[in-house]
């Protein structure tokens, strides 16, 4: 059944191609914008926060966790295409909060046989807290140009409303 | 004047909120996808692909690469949430094609102080096979279920495009 999905995607595209007008974009964003936030599906960052294509950045991973992979990637979206506004975006009723490292780590072990015990995947059981820890780490990262701002929020999936708490 | 941006960024939202009726969404995703791709201003995976909210992972970081926290993100999407069908997708002239590690640690360590000169930021030169080194890695990934799924595509920033390459 994998397959299908696959195929359904590449037939949305074929369509959103021919409807594509938007090819002359610059590769810098439009507004100095980096978004972080969580893979979760039920979010839309660039609809929630009114970003058209070619305004800002997003970068997403489970959580929307500051990891040095994130560091990496607002290194070059800062130093080389000037984005200076960050904005740490983790959301209500995150996967993250439903798990902790014991369990997955037992998951994997029992059906891979690797032990992966020495892996946090950055599970959190309060949001704005998390919130608060990953704004610090990126205030504190002395590799960012000094004039970037990093401002911290949740957003509600039942209300599609976004807060600032950091 | 970076503060207006956040101030407009609220100000999109404020609307958005009002206007939001999805309220109502499951946290696994309706299709079992996952897809990573890169940080991009102009790309709008959802909207290429032709995901609604609610219908796959969305994973972003500086060229769409996989990394530790790649592994760690595709793990939870995975094991917890139920995805199976993974898609790389690089992209056309992409920021990571017109840099090296050199110059960028150059630049940081010019403007900040900081020695980065152990960091690879993982550029690349040929976006076809960054796809498939990028793919071979997921595929060799022995924490994530044996009947994960992995594709690999280019987009095309000037046609909205995307084409199958692994």
């Amino acid at each position: 059944m994998a397959e299908s999905h696959v195929t359904t995607i590449l037939e949305a595209n074929r369509a959103y191609a021919d409807a594509f007008d938007r090819g002359d974009l610059e590769i810098a964003p439009a507004r100095p914008v980096l978004v972080l936030t969580c893979i979760d599906a039920r979010l839309d960052p660039a609809a929630f926060l009114g970003l058209d294509v070619g305004d800002g950045h997003v970068l997403r991973n489970a959580g929307g966790r500051v990891t040095d992979d994130v560091v990496r990637s607002a290194a070059i979206s800062s130093w080389l295409l000037g984005t200076r506004e960050f904005l740490v975006i983790h959301h209500t009723d995150c996967g993250m909060t439903k798990f902790t490292n014991d369990v997955l780590h037992g998951m994997i072990h029992d059906a891979t046989g690797v032990d992966v015990s020495d892996e946090d995947f950055l599970p959190f059981s309060d949001v704005e807290q998390s919130v608060r820890d990953d704004v610090a780490r990126l205030r504190e990262t002395k590799t960012l140009p000094e004039d970037v701002r990093v401002t911290g929020f949740v957003y509600d999936v039942r209300t599609g409303e976004v807060s600032e708490v950091a």
